[in-house]
Parts: C-alpha cells; structure tokens; sequence
C-alpha cells in the first residue's frame, strides 16, 4: 500500500474539530491516515514526500449537479430562456450525440473539473456506459445516473431497463469511485406513472434518486395546471422523497415546501451560475440552510454556466445571497466552502469524503500560497472563496493516487481531448 | 520607433465594424498600426514578430473604481455591513497606513491587475503621490485621484490643497499614461460646501470628478434626512454634474434619478462584485443601458471584493441581471465585455483605448485558447465573458509596451512585492 507524506502544508479541513491545521499529512493507499503538526515517522516510512510549504491543501471540490458531455455545446447558445434553449437549441442536437459524442464531450468535462480541483461529481446524462469509462480513466469519483425523459412513452421500458443495467453494472465499480442513483429527469419531463415505476426501481436497487425540481416558475405553474399540485408536492406524492433524494435547482419554493423538504432529508443541489444565466432565478438559500438542509453545489452543464469552475460557483453561493437578502452575513465563507466539498459528499452519501481528517478518502486538492490575490496571507478560507478560481489549482489527489500535478493531468491525454472535442463539434454542426 | 507584428493571432477588437479580426495586428512605438487579415510589410520590418496562433487578443481590461492599496486588508475583515466594515475595521487600521504602506498595496494590486489582464485602473486614495510613482514603475495606465474626506473640517484646505498639487504635478506623466480626477469621497463624508469647493477646483484644473453615489440604502436616506434630497439631485446641486463625472456604485436610484444622470452625461461604474459582498444591493443596470448611460466596471478594493479579476465583475455583469430581472437576454455578452472595455475608457475620457483599430493606443492581451474550458472554439467572446478569468491571462501590452510575458510580469518584481507587503499587513496588524 503506497504511502504517501505531505509536509509542512497548511490545511483548511473542512472539520469543525481543526479548521485550519499546519503540519503533516499521511495517505495510505486510498485513505488520508494522519493530520497533525507531529511528523508521523520517519522520512523513509514514505514511498514519496511531497514538500507542501507555500501551498494550502483542502478537500477535492464536490460538484453535485451537471451534464458532463454537454461541454461539447459550450457557447453554443447563450442568453436565451431555458425553454427556448432546451426545445430549439440543446435538444435538437443532443439527439445527434452519438457514443463517441458524449466520450470526448464528457471527457473535456473530467478534464477541466479535475485540472480546476473538482474530484467528485454528479453526472446525468445518456449513453452512461461511455461516462462511466471515462471516470474510470480519468482517476475520478462520480455518482453517476441515467436521466431519462419519459417521453415519447413507448420508449419509457427500454429508457428504465437501461437505467437499471447501468446501475447494477457500475454501482461500486472503479474500485469504488462510482456510485449510482435513479433520475426521472423532471415532473415535466416524465408522466407521473413513469415517476413511480423509477421510485420502484430505486427501492428495489436501494439507490438515492436524483431530479431536477422547481427550476423555473414557468415550470411550477405548469405542474400545478396540469396536476392541481407544486412541483414538491407533487413529488412527494408520487414517492421520490421516500428515496434519499438529491434535487438540483429548488429556485422557486415556498416555506411550506422548504418544510417538506425538511422533513423528507432531501438534499439539494444549488447552481447559481445556471440558474442567473437561464434567469431562472435565485433560490432560497439562506431560508434552506436554516431549516437545516444539506444543500451543496452545482455547476450545471458548460451549456449554461459556461464553465465548470466549482469555485465560482462557491463563490456565487457567498456572494449572491448577500446582496439579494441585504444581509452581508448570509452564507458566510465557511458555508459556501462547505457547500463546495463536505454537504457535497453528504448528499451523495458519500460518509468518507468532503474532510480532511484521518480515516476519510484521500480525495484533496493543493494551491500555491505564492500568488498577489492570495496576498497578505490573513485568513485563506476567505482567499479561497473569495479569491481563487480553478486556474489556482496545482495539485489533485483522488482516492489517494495523484491525478494532476503542477497544473498537468497525469491520467488523461489533454491534447487528444481537445482535439477530438472539436472534431466532435464540428461533425455535430456541420 | 518599436514595430512589434502579432502574427496568426484572433482579436476580438470590440469595434463594431469587425467584432472578430483573425491574422495581424501591428504595432508602431505606443499604437496600433494595423489590423487585418494581410499580412503588413515584411517580417523583416518589425523588430519583434510574436506567434499568436492559439491565442486570443482583446483590448485591455480598464477598472473604474478601487482603492489599490487596499489590498492589503485583504481578507481582513469579511461578511460584515458596509458602515461597520469602514467604520470599524477599514478606517482605524487605514489611519495607520504610511507611505510604504501605500506603496506595496498598489503595487500588490498593480501585479494583480496586470498579470490578470488589468491594463488601466482608476484610483482613489491617499499618499497618492506613492502610487503614481507605482504606475510609473509598473506600466500600467491609471487615472488617480486624491480621494477626500471632508471631516475633520479643519483639514479640507490641506486635502484639497494635496489633491490639486498631485493633479497639477501628475496629470499628463508617465508618458501620458496617468490622468487625474478630482474626488470628493461621497455625499455623506463632505459637508456641502466643501464639495463645492471641490467642483470648483475641478473646473478650475479642467478635470473630472470621481465620487461614491448611493451605494447604500442607508447612505441615500441618511441624505434625504440630513439635506432634504436624494445623493443625486444633492450632487447635481453642488455642481459635481457640471464637470464630466464618474459615479461609483449607483445602486439605488429612481427613474427619475437615472434620468439626471442621462441629461448630465455622467458615467456609472458597476461594482457588481463589491455590492453583493457588502450587502448593498444590485444596481438597475439593465436600466442604466436602456437609458443610454455609459456603464463601467470595477472591482471596488480587494477588501470588499477580494480579488482584482475583471473577467469576475465582466461575467457577474452579465449572469447577475439575468437573474435578478428573469430576462434570460440582460445584459448580453457583447454587452459585458463593453463595459469592461471600451465603456471603461470612455469613462475617464480615454478616447484612443478600449479597442483594437488602427490608430488607438496599444493596451491589449492575449490568452491561450488552449484550455478545456474555452473548447469547443464555437464563440470565443462569450467564451471571454462566460468563461475566462484573470488566470488565463498570458500576456499583456500597455502603450505598446510588452508588460507581461506567459503569465510573469516583466516591468515589477513579484516576489519582493509579496514579500514587502505582507511585512506591511504584518506591522499594520501588530
């Protein structure tokens, strides 16, 4: 079991117990093993040292909603409502994605999540079998999920099987790095008889599900003409919450909906840069994280954020909430951090990641102190939510094994990616 | 006189007339000389051919409102509301600030800005004679200003006498590369009169004016209670109108208000960032553009933002509106990178920078298009505004002059920088 030593690093942890540590750090095999300012052992105990001095190491970034292979449609439509741009724009050519679409697409993500710190993500999308491999290549975590939209209703059978193979052959898989959930793309997406043959699935595979819920306020009048119910209530209704439950979105709800909610421990993941480009809105986080809610954070796809820089989106969440509420003490940095790594985890339920604590994941990932905006070196968890962006990252580590050194990702071919995202892009368009 | 040929490169030039030029861009001692799709001349002609195949070139980056030396409270003090973050933190800690303290926070924000693609700034400070001296060094373009507080009365004739003294001798130096305003900090930090006395020198020195307007809702009723008017009908009966005029924030106004700043010409600098951090508010900026005003950018200081990125604010511009009015078409792309640019010149009166065309000053950047995030190459300006941050940056001209080559800063001294100014915060803390 290789083991690893990061020496005189500073750590922001992400545990309560020692936010802050400086000293040492120990991986062995997958697993962070020690953290503390003792050394532990000697020198040659380590098969490698890394010297950490001038960098600050935290958890690897927890991205819990996105679309990785949509990267391929990067700009390929901006500054329109999300049902002009999902209906004329994103479907039309997605429905042109083949296999080797949504590999390249999908590797372009992991490329620019990994190299920008992120270690873990969300994924629902189709074709997973190609996601899945190239999480497995990539050296990545993800919790992966066939979306399907129940439409057209001849297809929903063979859509569902699909999701419930995917499952059962790559849940675990990837020496544990991918988990598996169920999706129901959406109330309006999927008829209600459809939403609860895939609640059965997910009880009879023991998975969590995941959902877009309450993007947009058009949606929610919609649920409720066509059902008489808000789009929680109607989820509810048709079992969803009785799974552990990640929804992405949440922008448009009311208090008794935030209690419901609650009351079911449904996890929600917020995407503010999605959300402000489509204009969907600005969801209640300040109300959601009082009532207790675990809510992490989201990039969406690069369709519609335009990047997958979890830091952005960390820093969205501080500051945003501020200036709508008027309160500059809503989510404060902390908060936002932890939205970005542990309740990313957590909603997941990922028990082992998110911390930087002996015995959890060795998912982490190193910044050099040694920049002007990381200057004077006052409190560095304010620097890194207020100040950093994916650029800053050096190093990863996921799963104890080192995936990006000095900026350059050690399990993908950049270059071969680039290329051959283009070229897919090309075909897509032409 | 220096030839310098960008060869093979693509610019997006903000000039209306052609939005992106892909081939060559010329160079002649501070100006732009040429550009288009024909090669100009020989190679032999120029005295430096730089390859610019896989990058992207765009007018420099001009921030409208800051306060440099700032940057040394960086972190300093977070999540608190603007009256008790100036009143309680900035303020007691500034008044210990001396001469070099002054000096290494600009220059920490001058390394910031330009190795992020800042090429222009505009200043308001104290000791200001310590940051021209830094501009001088730097390469940057600037326009500074002596920012004044009218209290203690006592006082005002010595500040003001200061402001007029560094207007006098700075104005104009730098090769040209340094302007100056006249600033009264704000409304609610200068009696009536004293502003008045300021206009007057401002007409006297034929410069503009640069003040805070209406940051805050508390400052604009404080206003109303103390003269019986709102911060812009206040200014506008002082005078400040009567000069060209540069407001920063403009947060909350009415229709009517908006409409006095239309019929004055006055300029607005957005500080979208700044503003939700403390809490302020979200400026009416879609408002501001439909009323033809011309609206800037800036970051406000690294205390209240807390970075120096103006790919942050340019892209808070454009997603922040989107949101906050539900019109997925706010504030469109173009729009954003405008008011990074070529608007930010045409702020403070710079009528030859903000665009690449032949005969307009020489400040311009290049970026690598190399990168995950900015593939597939379908529209490179939203890339730019969607996508980008000071990070990619790789290298950067000011008047023609290369001040940045591949990410280092060739005209200051980064390390000392670093170095000195955590000294400064150090001693400003002990």
């Amino acid at each position: 079991m290789k083991k690893t030593l990061i020496a005189n690093g500073t750590f922001i942890t992400m545990n309560n117990a020692q936010a802050v540590a400086r000293g040492y750090m120990a991986v062995e095999g997958t697993r962070i093993s020690y953290i503390g300012e003792q050394m532990p052992g000697l020198k040659e105990d380590y098969d490698e040292v890394v010297d950490g001095s001038g960098k600050m190491y935290l958890p690897g970034l927890v991205n819990t909603h996105g679309h990785a292979a949509m990267s391929l449609l990067r700009g390929y439509a901006d500054d329109l409502a999300l049902k002009v741009w999902l209906e004329d724009k994103m479907w039309p050519i997605e429905a042109k994605f083949t296999e080797r679409d949504v590999r390249w697409g999908s590797l372009l993500s992991m490329l620019e999540m990994l190299k920008g710190g992120t270690t873990c993500f969300v994924d629902m999308y189709d074709k997973m079998d190609e996601v899945a491999r190239a999480v497995e290549e990539s050296g990545m975590r993800a919790c992966l999920t066939r979306g399907m939209i129940g439409f057209p209703v001849e297809m929903q059978a063979a859509k569902l099987k699909e999701a419930v193979d995917f499952a059962q052959n790559w849940h675990g898989q990837a020496e544990g790095r991918i988990t598996a959930m169920m999706s129901p793309h959406s109330a309006y997406t999927c008829p209600p008889e459809f939403i609860e043959r895939v609640v059965q699935a997910a009880h009879d595979l023991q998975l969590p599900i995941h959902t877009h819920m309450s993007e947009t306020l058009r949606e929610v009048k919609e649920n409720e003409q066509q059902y008489g119910l808000r789009p929680v209530a109607h989820l509810e209704k048709l079992g969803v919450f009785s799974r552990p439950c990640l929804v992405a979105h949440a922008v448009h709800l009311t208090d008794d909906e935030i209690e419901t909610l609650q009351r079911h421990d449904v996890r929600v993941s917020h995407n503010p840069g999605s959300n402000l480009k489509l204009a969907s809105g600005i969801a209640r986080v300040p109300d959601l994280l009082n009532y207790g809610i675990t809510v992490s954070l989201g990039t969406d796809s690069a369709a519609s954020n335009n990047n997958l820089d979890m830091f952005e989106e960390i820093r969205l969440a501080a500051l945003l909430h501020k200036g709508v509420s008027g309160d500059p003490t809503a989510v404060p940095a902390v908060e936002a951090l932890r939205m970005g790594t542990i309740n990313g985890a957590r909603s997941i339920l990922l028990d082992d990641v998110g911390i930087l604590q002996a015995g959890m994941k060795a998912d982490f990932i190193g910044l050099s102190l040694d920049k002007p905006h990381f200057q004077p070196q006052t409190d560095l968890l304010s620097h890194l939510v207020y100040s950093a962006s994916a650029q800053d990252v050096e190093d990863v580590w996921v799963d104890g094994r080192q995936v990006v050194r000095g900026g350059e990702c050690l399990t993908l071919d950049e270059e071969k990616i680039l290329y051959e995202a283009g070229k897919c892009f090309e075909r897509l368009t032409s």
